[in-house]
């Protein structure tokens, strides 16, 4: 799913075996309390992933902030309302953490995207600045 | 220095004692070990702090994206390189972490910070998504 996708595609290698960087960075994920990565199950057919993320910060005096990401729902399962689930879940599951604030950076190549989250109620209040290493 | 800002003036709570939200916070930062809050100091006065994360994601075949937030200058100290010293710092850090990419959001009510993070090669290429919970 993370490489059937404009841009996914010219990153992503899914060629198996599966290069041991993905495996490495899915143990990473597993180890660490403030990462939750999901999966989402249609009848034994997983249909959709993502990732939330719990930061502590001590602005807004001392406060927790979600953070979701890699976002990906099968190109067959778009449009029935499950990218909507997701969100209610990660909303949900956000409060449940603490967390004040649910953000995202979504590319401006992607404009379909930033239209979703809007219906959501996300505000592009900022700028989702990036520099490769 | 995180209520001494136009946006930060009025979601921060400086009294002393200070809310225990703060300590709370502080105390989650350092016991997380992908958490690094810094300060800096300049002849015994703290003159900056901002905090990296490091997030693991599956995407790019596996892989560490830094993020920083909450980057402060007390306002006497600015104009003076400090910024672009704790990025120098950031980027090298970020590097020796293993990421491949350090990424920030920045309110775009602030568009002088967006133009220095410009200056440091930083490209908007994301919109910045909030969702007050």
């Amino acid at each position: 799913m993370l490489s059937n996708d404009k841009l996914g595609a010219e990153r992503e290698n899914f060629l198996l075996p599966l290069p041991v960087s993905y495996l490495n960075a899915f143990e990473a994920i597993t180890r660490d309390p403030n990462q939750e990565l999901t999966i989402v199950e249609q009848e034994q057919e997983i249909v959709a992933t993502f990732q939330l993320t719990f930061i502590p910060y001590l602005t807004y005096q001392g406060s927790t902030r979600a953070q979701i990401e890699a976002v990906r729902v099968k190109s067959d399962y778009r449009g029935q309302g499950l990218g909507t689930e997701i969100f209610q879940y990660a909303i949900q599951r956000s409060k449940d953490k603490g967390a004040h604030l649910l953000q995202l950076t979504t590319d401006k190549k992607r404009p379909e995207a930033k239209k979703f989250y809007e219906s959501l109620g996300f505000v592009d209040s900022h700028e989702g600045m990036k520099l490769y290493l």
